[in-house]
């Protein structure tokens, strides 16, 4: 018996191989302070949970339609539009069991064998494995650090367009680097999409957790609507990353489509939760609020422990719940090659989990910066403060 | 921009128009008796309810593991070795987001293109639709109708085997006609498929919807459980289609592959769902008896109701909550040539909804019989009774 042979372009999120490793050592009663998870330590918001109930025992436990049920498409198009300054209607909404859905489905229901698709790199694993498992092509861009954060390299990103390139993924507040694109730079890559006839995938995952001032889309630039699919997820905002649902909110046409591969795939995303998805974006925001602000808390204490280490030093991100710090310097000090060597270092001497760049899409021959990524969701204050008081240590000494 | 070509071979449940047709013919007035459905207007068991808001109160609301969680994977191994006289461990389950998903799944990690893979036709409409999808050639298998059911045309079957031949989709207790396998039958495509070293998708999501006597799997066969994967659902026992969660059980290495598309397509079935799923499966059974004994009800009122209408004559089945007349008399009576008109006059003639044949597979050219297809797991006894006598008074009249 065989097994197909196209699994061996399956990719995986080998950040789950950190998880093991903290695992493993706070199983030898060590204190581990988790900073490696993408995932969030806070309570889905009460009014939610009750709304769930509720819809159980309404009865909404049969089947609901593959896309969706009307009035949760109908509160989602709405919500989706209002925040970008564009209209959409129920029918450009399709309910997905996540956010992560939309990005398989998405590349196929537009990509051939053989075509090329762009990805951010350092970026979210599952573009690349989604994109070579399908057939694709996948064509890394990259990021510039600045003084304030990390642009897009344009210029590799124009150049990197052929003709048989076909869509662009953008990750506007991006995971894992942080990077949030300027006006100009946005507007750069809305042209490039319409002048190449792309089609883009607008990761918005993080589009809602923005600590100050308002989020922009590149939906809202003219031209754009029309050949973008925008990846939502209730599983941030909300704290609910286990609850699993989004959904993908684009053109008709292949909404429908995505439609299609929902009946394939999965028949629906649970019914009664959709219901409480509707009280999540019309009810009582307490919750969410309350959660933003511990987010914003546990950012302001990440970037200043990290900051107070010599050698390390990060602007202050206006979204995610990520900081992306270079450690060039702590690696010339501590004589390391590999950035793993810093990452088994900082958990076996500091009790410190994180991912690294490596956990984020395979580097490139000419990536000579060392980066590791800290998430500051899943993490209490003051286990912040004093993790990065233990890894100050381990950092600074040669 | 381009769409995916692929999405051209995608099929769909064709049985949702059904469900159109018969919203619309209700929103005009008319009492509609839904014979259509797949689904269950039973309510989940409280036992289960109650354990998923616990689950949810207790913190259980992050990410989990993309192969589930261990307390579900160990209980389920239990369970379904158990009951099927095989061992089974926790690594032999990777938990899904319903019982579908394992299809395209199972064809995903076992089949190349060009590949040839057997399915029941008439059958379940996503395996065919999987098989075209992923670049495979859907091979159909028949059955002959007996005075007791049908028996799997096992001739066609062995003829239809070719060395490109890699898979066999096997459904016991067959939606949509029902159908049962004796031993000798299951037998006889265990050695098909251990002779021609074939995988074996067993798909056995009405294994436990058994009225009387016990139920066998293929799986018990010696040479069958390393070359089976079992679909298993949760959705019809419990009254919990719309909840969305099922497993893939089988050998470690294809489970394997089955979590890391997990990793890929939805991250991780919904948390806290899974640990009510462990109360489900070891907790008080009260409420999934009472579904069963109400579907037995069902069941013995439309087998009654059909057989009272003169040139329908179905036996009993013991599985599935299907029944699968053949309506050549009534056809004929009222000259038609097209199944499709019987159930559009039974709609508007008799306010009864059901679907047929044509919508579980694509009919094959040398097909002279008419049959369709009635679910009794969403309409009351009360209705049973009543709409099968109207559907005698239209389906008697010329």
């Amino acid at each position: 018996m065989q097994f197909a042979k196209q699994i061996n372009r399956l990719g995986t999120e080998t950040a789950f191989a950190v998880s093991a490793q903290a695992r493993a050592w706070a199983a030898k009663g060590h204190k581990v302070y988790p900073f490696h998870l993408g995932d969030i330590n806070l309570a889905t918001p009460e009014n939610i949970v009750d709304a769930t109930l509720k819809a159980i025992q309404d009865g909404n436990t049969g089947y609901c339609p593959s896309e969706g049920i009307l009035p949760l498409r109908e509160t989602l198009s709405h919500d989706v539009g209002s925040k970008r300054g564009v209209t959409y209607r129920p029918e450009n909404v399709s309910v997905q069991p996540g956010g992560k859905p939309t990005i398989g489905k998405f590349i196929a229901a537009v990509m051939n064998p053989g075509d090329e698709v762009l990805y951010p790199n350092p970026g979210y694993p599952i573009y690349e494995s989604q994109i070579e498992y399908q057939g694709g092509t996948a064509v890394p861009y990259g990021y510039i650090q600045t003084e304030s954060g990390f642009d897009i390299d344009l210029d590799r990103l124009k150049s990197s367009i052929t003709e048989k390139t076909i869509a662009i993924i953008y990750n506007n507040y991006q995971n894992p680097i942080t990077a949030e694109s300027s006006q100009e730079e946005m507007e750069a890559i809305a042209e490039l999409a319409i002048e190449n006839d792309l089609w883009v995938l607008a990761d918005d995952a993080y589009y809602e957790m923005i600590y100050q001032g308002n989020a922009r889309s590149i939906v809202s630039i003219p031209g754009m609507k029309e050949r973008t699919i925008i990846l939502y997820t209730f599983s941030k905002k909300f704290a609910m990353t286990g609850w699993r649902v989004g959904g993908a909110v684009g053109p008709e046409r292949i909404i429908n489509i995505i439609s299609k591969l929902n009946v394939n795939a999965e028949s629906c995303t649970t019914h009664f939760i959709q219901h409480a998805m509707v009280e999540a974006l019309t009810g009582d925001s307490s919750g969410s609020d309350a959660i933003l602000a511990t987010l914003k808390e546990r950012r302001d204490a990440s970037v200043a422990g990290l900051n107070a280490i010599d050698g390390i030093q990060i602007p202050t991100p206006r979204s995610t719940f990520y900081l992306f710090p270079n450690v060039n310097e702590v690696m010339k000090r501590k004589g390391f090659n590999h950035v793993d060597q810093l990452q088994v270092g900082a958990l076996e001497n500091a009790n410190v989990s994180f991912c690294t760049r490596e956990h984020f899409g395979r580097s490139s021959s000419d990536e000579t910066d060392f980066y590791i990524r800290f998430a500051y969701s899943g993490i209490s204050t003051d286990d912040i403060n004093e993790g990065l008081g233990k890894l100050k240590d381990y950092f600074e000494s040669s």
